[in-house]
Formats: C-alpha cells, sequence, structure tokens
C-alpha cells in the first residue's frame, strides 16, 4: 500500500514544492521513464523524484503544481544565444552572411544599441526562452552586464560572457571582461564567462589572455567556431591552419571551451573536440538559414563529443524555440545522410538537457531531473491535439511537441511560468518597449500607414 | 475623408461579414501587403480586399472579426496528407523506411483500421489542421468515404482520394474508386479525385485505368511519386526508367497530376514536371524523417513548376503542422545548397498558399486573399512574444510563426476557428476517442502503469 501524509507510519518531510505528474522523463543516464512520476523540491533543489505515490506519500509541501495528465521533463538548455538580438528579429534576412551582418546587423548595432535596448531585447528573449521551456542559456553579447540584470530579473540560469572583439581599445576591453568576471562571480544563477568572438575577429594573443583569465576566475571560454566555409578560409590563409587546430594550437582548446556551431570540421577535428571535452553547440537552424551547412553531429556524438543544442540569436534564425531546434537535429541528419538512425529522438533530446548540460559545465546542476539537481523543471500540456496519442514520450518530445505545449516552468525552484502566464515579467510591456525601439531600427510596419 | 456606413452618401452594400485588420498579407501575383486592410466576405466568397477605412466604410455586416493589430492571411494548403494516420503518430520512428511500414505501420494498419477508426483520426488531423491555419488539404488514404465524412463535418476543403494499391481485388478496387468519385462529385468544399498510392505498387494498366477514370469526371490524379531512392531502383528494374519517366511514358504525367515528394528526379525530370503543369508537393520534414532525401525544390521552382507544400501523415513527421513545413522549405535548401537565396521567404509562403493552390488546381478558387476567391482566411495574433518586432510580415510567416499564433480562421466564409475555439468539432471528445483506439494499437502510455 501508498504511504500518505495522513498515515502516522509515514515518515513525511516537508518540502517547499510538489510536481505530480505526469509521465516524467528524467533524460538521466539511464533514460529512466515513469509513468506517473512526482517530483519533491527543497531550496530549489530536486529532493526526490519518484511514483507519484511515493513521493506525494512522503513528502508534504505548502504549493502541489498538480500536472497529472502532463510531461515531465528538465529545463531545456539553450547553448548559443545573442539575447538582445530580438530586437533586429526579421530585420533582414535571405542575404549573403556577410551582406547581412555588415551592411545590415552591424549598422543597425551600431545605430541603436545602448544599455536600455540591451535589456529591452533580452526581457523579450527571456520571455520567449522561458515560454519555450528553456531555463538555461549561454549567451554572448554587448553591453553585458544589462543582458545579465535582464536575465536575473526574468528569473532565468545562464552563462553569459561580453562579446571581445580584437579592436583599438584591445586593454580596455579586457579590463572590462574582467571587471565582468569579478562582478559576477558566485551568482547563484548566473555564471559569467570570457567570449572571444571568433578565429577570425579575435588574435591569438587575446585569445590567450582571455583564456588565462578564464583559468584564473575558473570560468568557461564561450567562442564561435568553424562556422563557415570562409572562415576556414580566412583562418587558413592567416595561420596556416584550419579554426580548430588554430585553437587547439594557442592552447585554447580544452574543456573550458563552449564552441558554438562547429559546422567545418574534419575528421580529425572531430576527434580532436570529441578528446578536448570541449562544448560543441549545434545550431542547426541558424546553420541553415544563414547557409553556413551542416554540422557533423551524428560524428561528433560518436566520437563522444560534448554536444549540446543553440538557437542562436534572433536575427538569424528567426524563433527562439528550442523545441524547433531538438526537432531540426533530429531532422536534419536523417535526410541529408539518408541515415533514418541518424540522431534518434533521445540522442536529440539529450543534446537539449542533459549533453546540453555537459557541453556547458552545467552538469552536476542541471539536464536531468534527478535527486540533487537543481528544480529545473517544464511541465508540458498532453492535452493538445498534436501529442494524442502517445505511444513514446521520447518521440513526441523530438518529433512532435511545440513551444506552446509548455504550461508551467521552474527555475532553481522558483515558479517563473505557471499555467502560461509568466511571473517574472511584464510582457505586454516588454513587447511595448521592444515595437518602440524597432521603429528606430528601421521598421516599416511599427507605424500606421504603409 | 473616409466614408463610413453612417455617412449618407455612402453607398453601402451589405456582405455577411467583415474581418478588420490588421496587416493583410494577399499573397497575390503582386504580392500586395496592406498594412491596414480588411476583408468583405458575401456567399462564403471575398467581395472586397482593401484599405481598412474603405471596405469599413463600404460595406456593413451583422458579423465582424476585429483583428486589428493582427495579421490576416490565405489559408494555407497542405498538399499531401494521410489523415486518419494521427492514429499512428509517435507509434514507430527512426527505422528504415521499410522495416518503418512493413514491420509497423502496415500490420498497425491491418489490425485496427476501419469505418469508425478512420473517421476519428481524421476528426484529429482535421483539428490540428485548423488550428494550424490549414484550410485546404489534399489526402490519399483508405475508408476515403468516412475520411470524407469527418473533414465535411470538420468544415475542411480538401481533394480527397481513395489510396489504390494493385492486388487480386483490383477490379473491385477500379468500381469502388468510380463509386467515390460519383458520390462526392459537386460538393462545394470536397474535390474526389483519383489515387493509385505509386509506381512501386500500382502496374502500368491500373495507371492507365485510374487516369482515363480522371479524365471522365474531370478530377485530379494524385500520387507519390520517386520519394525515395530506392523506388528509383525497384521501378528502374521493373520497367527500365526512372519513375517520373515512367508515368510520362504511360500518358499519366499531365496538368492533372498531383505527385507528392519528388525527391529523386534529375535536371531533365524536373523539365519535363515544370512542362506537364502536373503539381508538385514538397514534403520537407517527411522526407528528412524518413531519410528520403531533399528535394531539389529550388531547381523545379526555376523551371516554373507547380509546387506546393505537404506534411505527408502524422506518422511520418509527426505534426501536422504547416507553418513548421514552410520554415523548413525556407530553411533546408539554404543549409544544403550553401545558397542563403535558396528559397526566399516568399517563395516558401507562396508554396503553401498561392503556388500550392497552383499545384492542386485549386488556385481559381483558393490561395489567396482577392476578389471572387472563396473565403478560406487566417487571422494571426501579432501579441505574441515570437513575433514582435515586425520589420517584415512575409519574413515572420516563414521564419518566425507558429502554429500557436492562429487565431482564427475561415473556411468558405464560415468560421472554423474562433479566438482558438474550434467550433465544428468536440476536440476533447475526439482525444479521449483516438486514446482510446492507441490502446488496442500498441500505446505503451494511454494507460495507468508502466
Amino acid at each position: 500500500m501508498t504511504l500518505t501524509p495522513d498515515d502516522p507510519r509515514a515518515p513525511v518531510a516537508d518540502v517547499d514544492l510538489l510536481v505530480l505528474g505526469g509521465i516524467v522523463v528524467t533524460t538521466d543516464a539511464r533514460r529512466t521513464i515513469l509513468n506517473e512520476g512526482a517530483l519533491a523540491v527543497r531550496d530549489g533543489q530536486i529532493t526526490a523524484v519518484g511514483p507519484r505515490a511515493d513521493v506525494a506519500g512522503r513528502y508534504r509541501a505548502p504549493r502541489v503544481i498538480e500536472a497529472r495528465g502532463g510531461l515531465l521533463l528538465p529545463g531545456l538548455i539553450d547553448g548559443h544565444t545573442h539575447l538582445p538580438m530580438t530586437l533586429f528579429r526579421g530585420l533582414a534576412d535571405d542575404l549573403p552572411l556577410r551582406a547581412w551582418l555588415e551592411e545590415h546587423i552591424w549598422p543597425a548595432e551600431q545605430r541603436t544599441l545602448n544599455p536600455d535596448a540591451a535589456r529591452w531585447g533580452t526581457r523579450l528573449a527571456a520571455a520567449e526562452l522561458i515560454r519555450s521551456g528553456v531555463t538555461t542559456c549561454c549567451d554572448m553579447y554587448f553591453y553585458e552586464d544589462d543582458v545579465a540584470e535582464a536575465v536575473e530579473e526574468a528569473g532565468l540560469r545562464a552563462i553569459l560572457s561580453q562579446g571581445f572583439i580584437d579592436g583599438p581599445d584591445t586593454e580596455q576591453r579586457l579590463a572590462s571582461a574582467e571587471l565582468f568576471l569579478k562582478r559576477w562571480q558566485g551568482h547563484p544563477r548566473i555564471t559569467p564567462a570570457v567570449g572571444p568572438h571568433a578565429p577570425y575577429t579575435v588574435g591569438p594573443d587575446s585569445y590567450r589572455r582571455l583564456h588565462a583569465l578564464a583559468e584564473r576566475f575558473d570560468v568557461p571560454l564561450v567562442t564561435h567556431l568553424a562556422e563557415t566555409k570562409g572562415e576556414g578560409h580566412d583562418v587558413a590563409a592567416r595561420y596556416g591552419r584550419t579554426p580548430v587546430r588554430h585553437l587547439a594550437q594557442l592552447g585554447v582548446l580544452d574543456a573550458r571551451l563552449i564552441a558554438a556551431h562547429c559546422v567545418w570540421v574534419d575528421a580529425e577535428e572531430v576527434g580532436l573536440l570529441a578528446a578536448s571535452r570541449a562544448g560543441v553547440v549545434h545550431c542547426p537552424r541558424s546553420n541553415l538559414k544563414l547557409a553556413s551547412g551542416v554540422a557533423p553531429v551524428p560524428d561528433l556524438l560518436a566520437a563522444g563529443a560534448r554536444v549540446g543544442l543553440g538557437t542562436d540569436g534572433a536575427a538569424s534564425n528567426n524563433e527562439l524555440d528550442l523545441f524547433a531546434e531538438v526537432q531540426m537535429a533530429a531532422l536534419i541528419h536523417k535526410g541529408v545522410r539518408l541515415d533514418p538512425l541518424a540522431v534518434p529522438a533521445a540522442a536529440a533530446l539529450e543534446m537539449a538537457t542533459s549533453g546540453g548540460a555537459r557541453a556547458l559545465k552545467l552538469d552536476s546542476r542541471v539536464g536531468s531531473l534527478e535527486v540533487g539537481k537543481r528544480a529545473d523543471v517544464v511541465v508540458l500540456d498532453l492535452e493538445e491535439d498534436n501529442l494524442v496519442p502517445l505511444y513514446d514520450p521520447v518521440s513526441h518530445l523530438a518529433y512532435a511537441a511545440a513551444s506552446a505545449d509548455v504550461r508551467t516552468v521552474l527555475i532553481d525552484g522558483r515558479i517563473v511560468l505557471e499555467d502560461r502566464e509568466l511571473r517574472t515579467l511584464d510582457e505586454a510591456e516588454v513587447r511595448r518597449q521592444v515595437r518602440a525601439l524597432s521603429v528606430a531600427i528601421g521598421s516599416r510596419w511599427g507605424r500606421a500607414g504603409p
């Protein structure tokens, strides 16, 4: 029989919150799935995961989320973002990468970015991410102190880095990168990092110095790597090596590295990335939209590389929807390789959860529903046409679920989305402010009249 | 100044319904977009499209849909479906095509299909399609009379065909195909068609006889064509020709043909398809999931072929979401061809609207918001995080919109979805019935207990 809190024989423990499922997809190492499961949460940490009847019987909480008939999964991890770039969503599309960046995005950034704009763009991104079940992101952008404050306000968990590009003010930027680490180190949800932009915008000396800084503060080093064929040519022309070998040569290719994209890597580089224990963040939709190519993710996974998934910024996607990335990661490699077994459903889901956490070096804290991990939890509504019937929950998460199916989200034990209501931000105000900014950026549609 | 219905000088006309936008993306031949537009609808037909103030001034209606701040677009056209296959959504994935079909899908169909199951599966599919803005589909399956009645009940517009496969009962099936045409000819929203399954399951004689039948009733001929590399080998081994050339040789490759997939077609066949004025239905997500490959859609479009978009059945996708197909069609070809200009946003949107209508030979009736067309209209909510800000509505439709953003849908002037409430079906009951059927089909998750 089941012991309930009312049963005098039950050793009932007090916790802060119970989440009663529903199917629980833990994404633990054994891929445990509970048919009727539940979680207990205390001090923002998962203190129990198990059959619903057991958890409901052993724990008592002032707050209970009833998710019977729903599906619980770990919060999703978006391994590559440029949060404020929601400001430029759809500003320019269908252009060659250089023209897109140099004629549209960079001028718009020059013209409009400031601390206030960065905050509003970040708030919009955070709202969109939370609504799609993302609880952790890994960001690189300008005005990152402002990004961090908006992230804190939204309640997200994040690795945040100041985007670093070499220039006449390199010394000042290095000092600023250090200040950023000092300011945010020790924050419970925000991990500061260093963020050299890419091998074609950051020289060897700055990479080495930022790496030394990352070692000193024991934080990650976030960078773009081997995104386009053109980058490969540029880096080879300058350094006589491919981008991955270039970073290896500089001593930067190690477990501290979080490298976005890795599209243009050969078989040997796949091995180098795996052996280094670097995180690789696959951004399939962005790579397609910018015509960068298709990363060799099946090979990276087979080699044991730590592969996560990312949306990239909203200017190159144009939605921040990690379910769409999971689906793309599950679909694209099958079709391109003519192999129906390339990146199965479970592998795609793991890139967004446990594998994504490993890629960001956060796997001791998040990425699965296990005792001792922080309580980053998504409750999915299964009372949706697109999720009926249900033969295999992992199949649904990889091929059928949409971000609109997300009902409730916890981050660090805190309810940030509840029955589709965002608790941390005033979304209507966020949309108003971003729309107002967009008029200055260049919207033809933000005003009345054509 | 604007003339309003209250203005005595205005020649006010009575209509049934006004839809007041909002941005109106017409997808007409000039790609007209109105910033503040509106539609008037009488007898299920669009009688006016124009600036909001003009339409509101010139027409009076007992029913007004207020969509200020929203976006109006033509109902989307899903050019390839197997509606009842929602029953098998997620039953089997990540398998080689043959094993998937022969060991899982076909046995499940054998075991469970009957008129009642076909109806419940169709109702679920219709609900899902309408919620994602689809107003027309082109279907091929078994029990198509039952499919048709469920489609009629849902209020969808459709081309429907009995799936035909050669066997010992070929004569009976041909007679049944003819009966189906007789029964449904003249229906205002349902166009019956013949549906030979594919060149590897239907012999030359049956293709010719079904084509003659289609000519006699002046209806389309729906088929699968050149979906997989294996099909190409099979057809070549049997007939000494590729699938497209085989149909050309049989006299079936003409303007009556609606051919799903066309993945494995060479440059000459691209020309044959274009010259024939056949409809080609691109199903990018299904082609990826089943590892069939990537259809040469940029070449087909450049050659002037009539290309639409399809979801395929829910067993090979696994969601019926045409926005996801539009996004995939806009993204995949860029990435695979390393060409950021391959299938721009407008081209992807047109495959789901005006181009899709041409592919299905329904372009005189649907596919754009123009005077004289039937009133198949989608109202999208722009008060969504993923659609803010708004620089270019066509960009949003191709890269950022989600089916959950669909607020209201008209088909033939009838409101079938209103403020996200489905008016034609009891969705909760549909989900209950499909769940009940899924237990017999083989669900591990439909019942309590693992």
